[in-house]
């Protein structure tokens, strides 16, 4: 089955896809950057960038220092941060629902091979 | 203004997005494909390789010579090729216009700075 990811530019260089948004619902799950960052296969380092650059492009950090309890010392999404990921999670639901048509008719012209090795 | 891009994955290793799309267009304005490679800065190999990639992956090729007439030895999208690109587009526009509102609400979280920029 063909599926659909959307990339939205919300400025010049500032571009939000699945990558980062996959990279904060593992942080928010994990409590970790560096734990996100190696379930996906990056380095701490480029983590931590990403982290930091989607930090200041929003109007406040979207990820944080846990503080407090037997489990501070991790990292949390922010109610900002949990927010971004709930409306870019919605825009990419939205487009696929309303493109299914149209990406079933751009299946119907893959090479045969193609398809059956889907 | 936010601006919402989309990639359609059509199989293992096969993606299309903005930029193959703009380079079917810009051969089928052309008539060329090294002069759709330079009006997107691509190299003419970079260029070639993509319409080679895009020929394989569908039931026929998206470009092919031109031929005939006194115009040929150019280049020209194939009736497949054409279709390729208007299903494509309207992925776009069917995703562009249900994602509006969400699109919206994710540009009302960015810094005001950035937003102020755009």
């Amino acid at each position: 089955m063909a599926s659909l990811s959307v990339r939205i530019d919300l400025g010049p260089g500032n571009r939000i896809g699945p990558g980062k948004i996959e990279l904060l619902e593992k942080i928010d799950a994990s409590g970790s950057i560096s734990a996100a960052g190696r379930a996906m296969s990056m380095s701490y380092r480029r983590a931590w960038e990403l982290v930091e650059e989607m930090n200041t492009l929003f109007c406040g950090p979207l990820v944080s220092p846990r503080t407090g309890g037997r489990q501070g010392g991790g990292t949390e999404l922010t109610p900002l941060g949990r927010s971004v990921v709930a409306n870019y999670r919605a825009v990419e639901q939205a487009a696929r629902e309303a493109a299914c048509q149209q990406i079933s008719a751009l299946e119907a012209e893959l090479a045969p091979l193609t398809s059956a090795a889907e």
